[in-house]
């Protein structure tokens, strides 16, 4: 039947990877003298990121290769949305962070914002990126958020998510009505 | 007498209730390593409060369950802007609050930004979300602001409160007049 | 002769005056529940600053009394500018300053943005608020600068009185020259 | 032969000159009263630093001599992007670097924002000023960013000049073709 393959992948969402910088952040790093750095995280994609894990979606945050978080920030963060955070995180640490869930590409979703997230925006089921990304990591995503990064896009592409999964709820259901009535 | 319901309900308005996170401040938070956490608070929402207390409105600042600010910060605040800050309130929360003032919510104006502010902004006989605030936050709102949040949109709210105080008395004025001449 | 007042008022501008709050910063303050506050300036509008000093017109930082500025803030923006910061600041003050200069109002540049400074932006010779300022301001001020608070207005409104400077200077060479012909 | 000339000068450019205040930065400096500077950088312009160092042209950070930064941020900025830092840089400093490397101007990109960097802007084989630089740099420069500054502009020139270098050298391919065929 067409459209039960897209239906299918989203029914079966478990896990959102997403990664800080550019993504939960706005991308700007303040440096002070004395080594302190700070990054800001916006309260409304916070909140994006409790809607998933209420409906049961797993979010582990991942900070890839290129733009370490000092380790004290990473579990800041970690601690403040209540998820996972893993560190020099590439394509490689990403389907080692899927093998003991086993899960399949189709079941995770995937938000990044550069060029070192094409790799995963092109095989995750569902991937997005905010609206300000550069052009390699827009043609990349299959979609891209009206939000820019640090002001929404995290809650956007959150709130795209549990549409989709409410979606293929609703068809799956209207699926077994019309199986039992025949 | 049509209209006289509307008229009512704002001139006896005599409490704001503003959420921090998302209204107040611009729903960063800024994150240092060491755990010294940073909000920004815009001077003209300041004087948009202080505005409001002139004509009597009193204005208690509430920062809801779901994003907890540092009781450190919250007395800060506070001090700052000379508001009460209550933390972790809810619906049954704000009730309580009103409780001992002996106000009804159509005395009562309430400005939010999110999901947790949908019932107050419903209940109260005034209420306003950044223009910048999710759809569910915008469809339960009586007024949206033009101004994004932690961009003044507090002090535009404000200058809405006012505007319509203003007209209330000048219309309850004309049909006192009124009544006199007749 | 038409137009003769307007040279001549800023052929002697000699004093710009400008608000911290709003104007040379975006309005934001940065608090930290540690009470470490933060504003922010940007290098633009220091170099504005700087290219009237060295046309001669002396600039004087003013916050106003409704928004104080920790006394080690301000002795800081004082520096970093090379301009004097004279906290609580109303009219009265102004005028007080203005007095040993032996300067009046026309050759006086005022920059403000609220309420607090309409006395100020209305006597001053030239004055100017930021595009993203309030109504009331904007009403009484003689130039509306297309740039906002903390994103280049001071600059703006700098490179405003040099081009009305010169242009003064250039008429009033001509007006010699004429002078001179009969 | 027509067109030669610019392709030569670009597939040998071999250094960025980039100022950190206003390009790499947002102009913004955070001060604390207790008088720690911060600064931010987005992680996209530090991805853009490095897709041109991986192409082989070294780029060098520099302050000139308006907007001092301490030096223990400029320590920290350099050991981020991985670039040499100079401070209080004017033209003759920066033609004081270019000798040891024996680059002539043709050579060297130069990315600034304001009325100190113009000589540079005009002198260097290519030049880029952020979108929202003052119109005395974006009248100076060869190419205007479409981002500003801080939201990736040294991003969008890396990009930019990675274009040209990779067109130069696709051009001289063909060239060094045609020329066997005869």
């Amino acid at each position: 039947r067409f459209g039960y393959f897209g239906m299918d992948k989203l029914e079966v969402l478990k896990l959102l990877l997403c990664n800080v910088s550019g993504c939960l952040t706005d991308g700007q790093l303040y440096m002070s003298a004395g080594g302190e750095d700070m990054v800001s995280v916006n309260v409304r994609d916070e909140i994006g990121i409790r809607m998933l894990q209420r409906e049961g979606v797993e979010v582990i945050l991942i900070c890839s290769s290129g733009s370490p978080v000092s380790q004290a920030l990473a579990d800041r963060l970690s601690q403040r949305t209540g998820c996972e955070l893993k560190q020099d995180v590439g394509l490689s640490q990403v389907e080692a962070l899927m093998k003991p869930r086993k899960l399949a590409w189709k079941e995770v979703a995937y938000m990044g914002n550069d060029e070192e997230d094409v790799d995963c925006l092109t095989l995750a089921g569902l991937s997005g990126v905010p609206r300000d990304a550069p052009v390699v990591a827009l043609n990349a995503t299959k979609y891209a958020c009206h939000s820019g990064a640090g002001q929404g896009a995290v809650r956007e592409f959150a709130e795209h998510i549990l549409l989709l999964l409410r979606k293929a709820k609703a068809k799956m259901e209207q699926d077994r009505i019309r199986r039992d009535m025949f």
